[in-house]
């Protein structure tokens, strides 16, 4: 079987942005150049082609990119056309944000319950989503096919929660904790540090010319 | 005067790691080599001296960086000695948890006041924040000299927030709608789009060899 050619990082983290702005184009208009799409992410218009030429020929010379082809390729190419199980560990204010942030819902990825420490937390609801004893994740997600694990929790206790995810067989791990995780090579993870973004704010506001 | 070189974006974007590893760093050790820091971040030991030798010579042929001196290092670079003041536009569960993240207020970061439409959240708190009425959002920012704004509303109200933040002064927004925003140049904008990270995490389960 011919091999995948490696896509670097940097691409594909920029798919999830052209994906965005191609949903919203879709309201108004069936194509879009790449110069117009550059206009609208920042990306230079030969960057865009670079990327996207990563996947086959979604262009076409002097026509630019069908609207609707192009946004149904990147859901393809980043796998959003199926349905994943998630779990999350921490049912705190950051686990009810994330489990009530409705977007990625639609894309098809479902958090089906919640685990937590806390006995004031156990049996409540987030949505229509049960918290449920933090004993029992490990054999909820062996037993339930658990995709993909969402760690909500603090810094301390985030890597057992890792390591509780791996070994019960999560392909994917979701880490809201603002420490880096050591995790098996057969597990994928994406990290949202949130205080990263506020402080590269901060160069960059200490860095542009006012006015 | 002499004009500063122009650092990559992506450069901006890795320091706040690099910073994450140092302080964890700082507590068991005094040195460090680019190959340890390599191993430690996953970036390559040459992209990272080259990293730091944007912003002068902190490191030391054959005895490494002095792990003190490149965390207040990139302090400095990143402008993390001073204080900034916050306001957040939200606070509904997402600005809650946001409100609530500790970890950026030990770093100068404070949310000094948060604004909401909601009657039912207004004149509660989150920590000792008080939520206040989102008609005197503006003013409130012109009084007191507020630098950044966050945005932890809905994707349809996080256009009008941004156009008020601007008008009132900010020099910074951390935004956390889904949505990205038309601001003048003058102001500088971070967005941490929640779900972009989940879409590429499906991407590399999907490409990854399990086993």
């Amino acid at each position: 079987m011919k091999e995948k050619p490696i896509i670097s990082n940097a691409v594909i983290r920029r798919l999830p942005r052209y994906r965005r702005y191609l949903k919203e184009l879709k309201k108004s208009t069936d194509k879009v150049s790449s110069k117009e799409l550059s206009e609208l992410t920042g990306y230079t218009a030969s960057q865009i082609r670079q990327d996207l030429n990563n996947f086959g020929d979604f262009g076409q010379q002097g026509y630019g990119y069908n609207v609707d082809v192009l946004f149904e390729g990147i859901n393809a190419i980043l796998g959003l056309g199926k349905s994943y199980n998630m779990v999350m560990a921490g049912g705190g204010n950051l686990g009810k944000a994330i489990a009530n942030h409705n977007y990625y819902y639609k894309t098809g990825f479902i958090v089906t319950a919640i685990f937590d420490k806390n006995p004031e937390l156990i049996g409540k609801k987030i949505r229509d989503i049960e918290i449920y004893d933090y004993l029992d994740m490990k054999d909820y997600i062996e037993e339930n096919g658990i995709d993909i694990g969402v760690i909500c929790t603090t810094k301390d206790s985030a890597q057992e929660v890792a390591d509780i995810f791996c070994s019960a067989g999560v392909r994917g791990i979701w880490n809201f904790a603002p420490v880096d995780l050591q995790i098996p090579d057969n597990v994928c993870i994406e990290n949202v540090h949130l205080s990263d973004a506020l402080y590269s704010l901060a160069y960059y506001m200490n860095n542009t010319k006012s006015e």
